[in-house]
């Protein structure tokens, strides 16, 4: 795309900026203990801001409709703190040291404090959702935090599997991350009022727009700056995640190829030849490949807002597709 | 208590027993996935039968009323659900590896299943509760999740603390495990249509129930047989985690004492060590001492029954504060 029309994330967020500070005032109290522990790490997880892009596509789905009401600022605090917990039971799983800049919660305390404060996000999203008293909300988040867990049982189950296809990449990322995404953009619209159709549009706006998002930070993960996408760089390969870029690359070599692959892989890849194979994924094109695939969800994703009239949530919408092919972080 | 009166589970559970297959059967429905791994590892958890205590007592509360409903059924086994997703998350906390007399999950397959399968248990927990569109039960089930998960929060704060007090110990057993057998209780009674009163009187018979099933499950910690109560003996202490007969020795003992005990367990204590540390307990009456806070709370809870009429599930109430006081698992 044209470097000249990327417009950053604040940029982006402006039709429902003024609401974010009401989403980060929503989680703490949400999340307010008289348990010091909790409180500390409550505290410390989010001192550092993640994109804040679930909380920011609930507030899109209601801003199509005629009005932002009260319990969309619950709704998208619940659903970043579900992420949240999501995120601290990801970095047990993947041993992963850095989110955001910053030690993990397991790295920093241990896996046994990740688990529980895990569980106690995920418990107070659940809650949160539930005083919303919308029904159809409720059902959609608790349909989705069942498939978002079996998206990471999948994943799970498929580490270290070099054998893994497309199809299955694509069932795991759409269960792990993109159902979550579109959840947020249907809650918005059902509390925002919007008729059933414009409520499923947005909603299959948030699961393509999800696939391009995930499958990008999957690249990222190889061809990112480290310091600016916040993560270990090669950290889902160190934890024997297999992603689109390498199982692209896979099809493309002959055994010999695979083998050396597989096995240096196998042993952990020091700096320099995770280098070596961010090469090896260039010269196939095995990154440009997976960035056109990203590309036709997004594709996908921008012909849902076309029943939608023009407005400063719809250019942002569309702008979000652009920068999450874009985005360094 | 006079052993001849002691009866057994299974006589215990007679008022409801006709219920409990359908629980069964309906924790597999909940939890039937096409994913295999989670099919597998639900398999083998609920192979090995548990005591089905937190079913029992929802059924319990309902049958105080006029007759089983419908969602009482879901009710008994969402409960027991939650009750094992906690189960399995505590053992990747303690890193246990026996529970029910077979390997736990962390140990068979791994901590990161162990994360990750808990979480499913819990999400399918919640949204089976919300099936029973019952909005009290529901509000009382999310609640209560929250303060289970605060009570191990805190336990785990308090691992390795030599100083903890009984009112701190109290106050975990009462989180951890107490606020979940007052909900199932209070759930049925709920579901069961049983006026207000009667409600509170099932939930605080529950409490003050569940206080007791908790001191005795950390005497049995120390003082069962491995093989009857399915778990290892003496894991509590092993993982740092201080239950009160420990607590009570402690305030008992002269400095030296004292000393000698914090740094033989802080080396971990092997089985001979552990049969010695027993011996103290029995010799200044620790175990007595916390046997008897646990009749206490027994007695609290008996008195709550004194509003219902006599009827086969009173009788069985009043039994099983006796079983709990004589149970060797």
């Amino acid at each position: 795309m044209d470097q000249k029309t990327i417009v950053s994330l604040e940029e982006i967020y402006k039709p429902i900026h003024s609401f974010l500070p009401a989403v980060e005032e929503r989680i703490l109290e949400i999340l307010a203990t008289p348990n010091e522990l909790s409180s500390e790490v409550v505290r410390y997880f989010f001192k550092s801001k993640g994109k804040f892009l679930r909380p920011a596509l609930v507030l899109f789905g209601a801003s199509f409709g005629s009005g932002i009401p009260h319990f969309v600022v619950t709704t998208a605090a619940a659903l970043e703190i579900f992420h949240s917990a999501t995120l601290i039971h990801d970095d047990i799983i993947d041993s992963a040291y850095l989110r955001r800049n910053l030690p993990t919660i397991n790295a920093k305390w241990n896996s046994q404090v990740a688990v529980l404060v895990g569980d106690y996000l995920h418990d107070k999203a659940i809650e949160a959702i539930f005083e919303t008293g919308n029904d159809q909300v409720i059902a959609a988040f608790l349909k989705t935090a069942g498939i978002v867990c079996d998206g990471e049982i999948l994943e799970l189950k498929e580490k270290n599997n070099f054998n893994l296809k497309e199809d299955a990449y694509f069932t795991i990322i759409e269960r792990k991350t993109a159902t979550l995404l579109a959840t947020c953009l249907e809650s918005g619209a059902i509390l925002g009022g919007l008729n059933v159709d414009q409520v499923l549009a947005l909603k299959r706006f948030g699961l393509y727009f999800g696939m391009a998002f995930q499958i990008m930070d999957d690249c990222l993960d190889f061809a990112g700056k480290e310091n600016e996408f916040g993560k270990t760089l090669g950290a889902d390969l160190q934890a024997g995640v297999l992603t689109l870029p390498l199982i692209r690359l896979i099809t493309l070599l002959d055994e010999a190829g695979k083998a050396e692959i597989f096995s240096k892989v196998k042993s952990g890849l020091n700096h320099s030849e995770l280098g070596d194979l961010v090469l090896l994924l260039r010269e196939h094109g095995a990154l440009d490949y997976s960035i056109e695939r990203a590309r036709e969800f997004n594709e996908r994703s921008a012909l849902e807002l076309s029943i939608f009239p023009d407005s400063p949530s719809k250019k942002s919408l569309y702008a979000l597709l652009q920068y999450v092919i874009e985005r360094n972080r």
